[in-house]
């Protein structure tokens, strides 16, 4: 059976894999649209993901999803949150490990706020990953934070898995299998 | 003459206290409006403040001006830029200063930008200082990094500053200034 193919705003392709990775299992695909984001300012990931699908989904009149995960440092009141991927462009895994250094509470999380606008509203899919910020960058694979980060039940950083052993961890693994659900469930989205 | 009144889509009263100070020169003064200001993330600031501006219309259905200011790192890439706010909330100056530990280039610059909505569109006005980060605090004037930042042509902090003499310097004076010249041009904003 092929698979139904439903899109995405982002032209970030490890996102774009590690959801696929994920979706064959209830037999759709995400493929990039070419959507401007506009994304609201706010504090909330669910805010941002939500307004931008909804954005995305006037403009391109489709069922459209927007991905969007931040890393909370606990020792760094919840920074980058979500402003994770500019503050990864700015000051970068050097800054965030300077900001660290002597600080002995190394707990951290991931979130990842997949939403889904369609012509009957937007549903909203989190998941979350509780872990640590690695001493030094391990691994290169994945993107981002993903080299300093490891996860509660793991010795290894996000970077230093698979796509397939990360997504058992990971926070978008998480959110994706709750989108698997709702597809399970509602069928195809219009 | 009693100064004409504006609404400012702001709860901060140093920035209210300071853009006063500027606008009584040319017989204005802003008053705080109850309108939640929806910001769009973006990294530049005339995007975030002209749209939060003209929702803030929308929903006042009254001229209304929205202040939105940062502060670029030069070493840090422009780090905390169009998010200091929420730098500031999280990891703060000491996390600033730590970031710019054993870091030879000191220099930033200040940004703020006023966007004003009125019934005949959006007017953005801007200002820029540039300055250098200073090795610790000083000063407990003002808000945000201004104990931080010393403009060039000063020895001071902007902390260690009155709100007449920071003007004189200051990115937000500087702004205010071009919103007055424009307000004795075209006159009241309806």
């Amino acid at each position: 059976m092929e698979a139904r193919v439903i899109l995405i705003a982002t032209t970030n392709k490890h996102k774009i894999e590690e959801i696929n990775e994920v979706l064959q299992s209830c037999g759709y695909r995400v493929e990039p649209a070419a959507a401007s984001k506009l994304e609201v300012q706010s504090n909330r990931l669910e805010d941002v993901a939500a307004y931008a699908a909804i954005q995305a989904y006037l403009a391109l009149q489709r069922p459209v999803i927007v991905e969007d995960a931040g890393l909370f440092v606990e020792a760094l009141g919840g920074f980058p949150g979500p402003y994770s991927s500019y503050v990864f462009k700015t000051i970068g895994i050097r800054g965030l490990l300077k900001l660290l250094e002597d600080v002995e509470n190394r707990r951290a999380y991931f979130k990842s706020v997949i939403a889904l606008a369609h012509s009957g509203g937007v549903e909203v899919f989190t998941g979350t990953v509780h872990g640590v910020i690695a001493e030094k960058p391990r691994g290169d694979r994945g993107f981002g934070y993903d080299p300093v980060f490891i996860p509660e039940g793991s010795s290894k950083t996000f970077a230093e898995m698979e796509t397939q052993e990360k997504n058992k961890f990971s926070h978008r693994g998480k959110a994706a299998r709750e989108l698997c659900r709702w597809l399970r469930q509602y069928g195809p989205p219009r």
